[in-house]
């Protein structure tokens, strides 16, 4: 039993953080400026030039798809490894995408390293671990309770050579980027089939006909360009057989490997957003000063600090042991140790930065970085399954060992 | 000891609920589309052609002005009888403007009617009173934590006949509204008097010379258009000694006065928030299947519901009460149960609404109504006073009792 | 809408709280040494002295059986004028017996009072209005999860002109009192009849063959002497047929009556409860000082103490509302209610008084008022009925209106 | 960074956890049970035969002072390797005594191997590591705010060749045992000096005149027979010089070093009665029907169940994360991880035990394990520091980063 990062680490953490302090935190603003422009000039999902500079210069770091564990594609790094890196990014959540880290290129990523035929990977991975192109992923769908994956009700029919798809899917996160290529869509195949074999996965080029976006949804009032959310409709989608991931009836399964790694990256990012909120608490109270002396000195202030710090830290073991055990018995058999810090991440997340919100009055409800962490930490409350689903399996998982 | 509402009072919500049955609740969508349309073409900022056909509509009705209690401009309720009323117009929060009770006109007629010279009173009250123009309250500033009063840094400053004026102010809000035409704007006339007799404030028209609107603050991700809330820069703006309220050093003692209506209208329409919340989380699980049964079957849900109903109904009695103490003692004499209910409604309401949005799942996150709400509630443990400042002094007018 | 005491309560108050500084507060120290000598010379169950004495100047006072609503038998007060009485008693809970409003003789003089024959009400109802005897009530097993009436294992069988009672129960408070003179008792009489018509009330008196305490049930540490909590066996105890209450299969019906004036009283102790552990908190927090000034100028106790005056607050409304409720529509109609405040109070309770042990640090723990009101409280969160049990009711009356 | 525990661990964790199953469990109730006879017979203090027993069964065991590192005198762990022992003896917390590691024991082995002469160890600490005799520790005070060390009111004066001893300390647990011999006396040498150096630690034998215990101190209504806790006068006790610790003014230095061990040693514990706890939580609500199905598949039981090992997971690694800061860096530079466990692992515990006694109804309330173990947790938010003023020093520490 260790709690010391590994040299290899900590050597990494460096890196990154120099990075992040020559490159990332002093463009933030002109990050959002760049956004901010395109918007008012009507169009708020053109990638920004900040992006692409940054992305080449990390390249140019060797701090590139830091993510992808077990796989000569990646920077060899176990899940382990990569979480307190992914912490750094979650500090300024947009520069998860400067590494090649961000959601959902990561997870999707995964999948087709894992899941896809060699022709797919050629097609798709390749690209996407160049940062050359984004991609999508399609799961969730507005109309029934979709956390059951039972409750899917779009569909993926064989018709010859192809499968004809249909269905309309929303939280389709980076569906507008124009640089999006390509989506992963989970759907029906067999809906008679067992309960946790009737969905599969099928590669969908974004460019093949009957592909849409009916409209983007906000979280708590960000719009998150230019990246965003779709509600998308897919109607008599055709694309070859040949696109589907494992064969028919693998949804299910593959969907609980990919989803593992998605989940854990939002909470290892939750942590820096966390780190992040606390610092800004800490300077923003020992600076202020009202009825007579610094906020920071007010004992309500100091047990805030003080639990933030305790709830950052064990949150911050929780993920690290999550890591550890999906490097030493795979994504599923962590299932519970995933679907812990799923639950624990984003709560923790939400009550740090809403006390650091309250530290900063009025500014807070209006500050860049701390406003949108709130709504980001708040929807991870829902995203990737909402805490109530996480809580029943974690409990279910519990008792039996005393059945 | 009686807790039900009286006939006049049971006859007016009658008479609301029944103008927000066939006015308000069908027009909300077409209310924010018309400001989606806005806000694309370039300018969120125009007010809206619903919003001025509906005021008529309320004029015609009989349900305007329900908020100024004793005075014969109001309809002649009570704080106590506006209550329920503000309740249910916090259901939809825009339409308080429809009944011209929305903040801060309240407040600011509420304070003209007060302590306003009759010139003044003609000049800007009757043609609020009559929905005709809007008014902006500049108090809060970006450089000091200004719930401490005594930090506020902006200057009113004599010379010869007129005040000169000079500060940034944020969270203005509708200062960017065409239609606002007036300021009541808070300095220290004199910072060397005693602690509380440094403030005064004074009316500035919004068209004086130096009154400019540096930017709009985003209120977690909604820009609240088309009302807004700015941040305003004074820049030696003049206007004649008589613009200034009572007198000089009689700031801080209107503020008391002043504050106290715009926090419990806001808690009024909190607990209409809440309810409407509620509601809505009811619908949504009963007709919501997961796991085998809707989920409002769940113990989880009955949980969240019974609490939901338990806490709303404690802070309405709170909010009761307070209102009541005003009417009975004066505002600066209830100034303990404002402070109480400032604190307890915008909490309930924050843990109602987030209840109802995990409730709604991925839906929750975009809906219109509870997604605003949840921004809006939380946004109401900040302004007007944030939690902390109000707590502190219930603490200590608490622990009077015992010294 | 009205909520100001009347003159009748105000006085009534008054005069309770004089009793209560003359006669209560100055013995409370008595009362526990007298019964600490008992417990040290091996019985603990011994009444007290001084509660008889009490006893006869509370009567000679006109504080006298002030709980019973709507009889000749009572104080001829409302549920809603009651309740601030019996706040005033609960600031010291071992009071209420004093005025002979205690538990459970108060349930079960009601219930007496309501549906027993006029020879039952002689035999019983009469001793104990004169405070001459105690009572219990046996409901609660321990075999099963018997706040769903449905599971109730004890039977209660008809052979001739006699039942024969058979049964273990459990929480049968008061049990052990030399003056415990006489049980009502559930069970089913038709385990087969329809699901809430199986059960029945029967009187028992003490003395019956077959009546015995198997234990002291001993609530966190606390033995509650003199009064205590039996573990109680019930075999082929007989009793006349005549000693059933309202008739067979009426159990539930009559639990429904009782059970509602019994949570509500224990709520408006709750209520004074709670007040008395905040003016200890304050008091205390004034009067110690750490880290260079007196503890109640942190913030946090600051908080603290404003947090509790509106939880106390709050709670106070929502018992004062409910019984009005009880009042005007009736113990049934008043159930969402009733269910509420049994959720509310004791949580409030809870909280406000671990606040003040933490306040009183070493010596909280050991506080003969604090503690035990801790004890007290908490157990309140599961007996007659658990939250989780009240919540589930509540939410599903609360889902009704959208059925 | 390794999360699993080394083979020297688990074989260790077998052999006790087997100890547990065939020593400790199954006289669990004969403890109890030889307690009340005691205490029936008048007197509670008297040590049980039955721990003497399993004393000589855990030596033989080679069970025996685990506690103790960086020292011949111990079983050779370190803090880290001692940390999941501990654990598995707070599953039935009066089992550390079986293996000589019990509070405040351990803490003051640890003093006294650390801080003493050889010929006080000789005469101390050799009877104690043998279990022969039990000892306790005098510092906290009834009549001032004790956790602010300036605040203490006892003296130790020299007269010649002796200290004179005076002041009332409470809360000396372990002070009533027969077996106690020793105490270890924490006083003022001279109040005139700097902050920290005026306290002095000193050796006061049970037996040296001046010394008696005024009273027991219940926790909660439990009096934790036969360790309880006294309230100890000291007056005019006179001891050797040589009895002093480490020299004159170093008792605030002593106090840094022994309170840490004796900290995490109590959250060591937790861990385990909030494991225990749960572990009754899940059996209980299997095993138990209401409304139709098992509470145990209610979504509100598999909620708490879920948080529960959250909670309990995140608190361990925090509480192993401070053991190994103890044995890398020493306790003094691990002073704010140690505060952070203190302030997590009480907090946890009490509301995992608090779940755990509603899932078991009104046997929650009377059960031996999960009362006393509620109790007990709430007792640890007080004692060795209450929350309140760890989190002041926690959040101190946090803001110095940014000074």
């Amino acid at each position: 039993m260790d709690f010391q990062y590994s040299d290899k680490v900590k050597d990494l953490q460096k890196r990154l953080n120099a990075f992040m302090d020559e490159h990332v935190y002093p463009n933030e603003d002109r990050f959002h400026k760049e956004i901010d422009a395109n918007r008012e000039k009507g169009n708020a999902w053109i990638p920004t030039k900040v992006m692409e500079e940054l992305k080449d210069k990390a390249k140019a770091a060797g701090l590139w798809n830091l993510f992808l564990p077990e796989s000569k594609n990646g920077a060899g790094l176990t899940n382990l490894e990569y979480a307190p890196l992914c912490e750094i990014m979650g500090r300024a959540p947009w520069s998860a995408e400067v590494f090649n880290c961000s959601a959902p290129d990561t997870g999707n990523m995964e999948t087709l390293e894992r899941y896809a035929s060699e022709e797919l990977k050629e097609q798709w991975l390749k690209p996407l671990l160049n940062g050359e192109i984004r991609s999508c992923f399609a799961m969730t769908e507005p109309a029934v309770a979709s956390s059951d994956a039972t409750n899917i009700e779009a569909r993926i029919e064989r018709d010859g050579d192809e499968y004809v798809i249909n269905g309309r899917k929303w939280w389709s996160s980076g569906a507008n980027d124009p640089r999006c290529k390509v989506f992963i869509f989970m759907g029906k195949t067999d809906p008679t089939a067992e309960k946790h074999k009737q969905q599969s996965m099928i590669v969908v080029p974004r460019d093949t006909p009957g592909v849409s976006i009916v409209r983007h949804l906000p979280v708590f009032g960000f719009d998150d360009a230019p990246h965003g959310h779709g509600e998308t409709l897919f109607e008599n989608v055709r694309v070859p057989v040949k696109n589907i991931l494992l064969g028919e009836g693998r949804g299910f399964e593959i969907a609980q490997g990919r989803l593992g790694p998605g989940r854990i990256h939002h909470c290892m990012r939750l942590i820096g957003m966390a780190e992040r909120a606390l610092e800004k608490m800490c300077k923003r109270t020992l600076s202020r000063v009202a009825f007579g002396k610094p906020v920071a000195e007010q004992t309500v202030t100091l047990e805030r600090i003080a639990q933030s710090r305790i709830l950052i830290d064990q949150a911050r073991f929780l993920v690290l042991n999550a890591a550890d055990m999906m490097d030493r018995v795979g994504n599923k058999a962590a299932l519970k140790e995933i679907g812990m810090i799923k639950v624990a991440a984003p709560n923790m997340a939400c009550q740090v930065i809403d006390w650091a919100i309250q530290a900063h009055g009025g500014g807070g409800m209006a500050d860049p970085v701390l406003a949108h962490s709130y709504a980001s930490a708040r929807s991870l409350r829902i995203a990737d399954g909402p805490d109530e689903v996480h809580r029943n399996q974690i409990g279910k998982l519990e008792l039996k060992k005393y059945k």
